[in-house]
């Protein structure tokens, strides 16, 4: 970066929301390299009348998601007497639920990381992710929501976590010609397995990757090539013996992987509805 | 919830930015209770028509990240003439970044999910954690960036994931007084270990629960009382001799924790600045 281009995000709780917010829009420009201080658990109006005074100090500007509106009142006077640009993030959202719902907001700071049952079964869900993980125990399998399935390096452990993060109870299993696949992967219900693939050629660059990582040269690479192949074919017989779905994760972030299993799982039913 | 309260969800991209707003401040209303639709990879004018007249149909309003201006303004406008509340999260963020930093954007929908260095960076820590947790394998502690320690039930899981998607490479290691804690842990830098505990009250709270869930009476209640101040003593002695800050996680979601953690490594410098 030519020189330092400074956002603060501001919140009266953790903060996550707005920083995601502030990521997605700075991804969009110039790789997304900005400097960007979150300030937590922001509580009283002298915070805020500091923050504004740095914010203006190097020209830079503040994002913020405050629920009480006393502190939304001070930021934006605050901004506006420093004139430093302060975009409110979640302020037209609440006063859409107001007014298109007739809702009334709690007004509590922190309500969205409530320990309640939603929650818990999030944190659930990923120990059980964790637990089910790279097919360390079949047993998991018919308690799972979905079991992902395919060759080494189709992203299968951090889309499980994601899912995961969804509320989804995931288990994965390798594929390696080597290995019989679990019993149990037959016997499961239909549309409950799915199946990632790859190209041989984007799956033979990031092993190639690995192994320069490791130090090691790619001699063996028309080997591995083959190898490649191989465990690719024995992966397409599996996912054919076992009738599931499969998605081609090539080029693919887990982000967007994660939004094809949800929708093929149509989960939940109500959520998921891509366009196209 | 008395009558279905719907919020379609509408992006070019996947659509998880403006998911997490919208339940963000469904969150301050009525526990959250509404039907949120999300519709991804929206990317022609029609289709924005279709959603604008479904919105209308059910008396629900709309939220939506569009990175592409033609598709931001095809929406203002059919929600105008439908009379429906429509609200743009990415755009004054987006108009910030253009005015205060004279910067131009990409408009490229789905640029936050490029596949580049700090992705491949996310996806390593995400298989890093879940290989070196529940202390699988004491080799990774000296790789990894933080190191947690706690009894069982103090969130070491779920908080090392979470970690995980912040880039930091964390391995966990449960503490229980009849197996010795690995030597690495104590010769690891100044800093990089720290310890999770709980009050023995919200501890045995967890574990009843735990029990009836699996069915059993709590008739063993005070043994396992004991046995809780038992873990718990042997806990505090590890992180005395460790010497390592400890976070008590007493009615704080992993959220919470994260963030007090990411304070403590101060990691990044220049993101973490909580203002308490």
């Amino acid at each position: 970066m030519n020189r330092s281009r400074v956002v603060y995000v501001v919140s009266d709780s953790v903060g996550e929301t707005a920083e995601f917010v502030v990521r997605a829009a700075a991804s969009q420009f110039d790789h997304g390299h900005f400097d960007i201080r979150r300030i937590s658990y922001v509580d009283h109006v002298e915070a805020i009348e500091e923050i504004v005074a740095a914010a203006a100090e190097v020209a830079g500007f503040i994002a913020y998601t405050l629920i009480l509106p006393a502190l939304r009142e001070a930021m934006r006077e605050a901004a506006a007497r420093a004139n430093v640009r302060a975009v409110d993030i979640m302020g037209p959202m609440m006063t859409a639920f107001e007014d298109v719902f007739n809702a009334m907001p709690a007004l509590r700071p922190g309500l969205i990381h409530q320990l309640d049952d939603d929650y818990f079964r999030r944190v659930e869900a990923i120990e059980f992710a964790v637990k089910y993980d790279d097919g360390r125990d079949s047993r998991g399998l018919a308690r799972a929501d979905v079991v992902l399935i395919g060759v080494s390096r189709t992203s299968k452990t951090p889309l499980s976590m994601y899912l995961a993060h969804r509320r989804l109870r995931v288990a994965n299993v390798p594929l390696v010609p080597e290995v019989q696949p679990p019993e149990e992967l037959f016997a499961l219900p239909h549309g409950r397995v799915i199946g990632l693939t790859i190209r041989s050629e984007e799956l033979n660059e990031i092993r190639q990757e690995r192994l320069r990582a490791l130090g090691l040269t790619d001699s063996a690479s028309y080997a591995s090539h083959a190898r490649i192949l191989e465990e690719l074919r024995f992966a397409d017989d599996v996912m054919r013996r076992v009738g599931c779905p499969v998605i081609d994760v090539s080029k693919l972030a887990v982000e967007e992987t994660a939004s094809k299993v949800m929708t093929l799982l149509e989960w939940p039913k109500s959520r998921a509805i891509p366009y196209s």
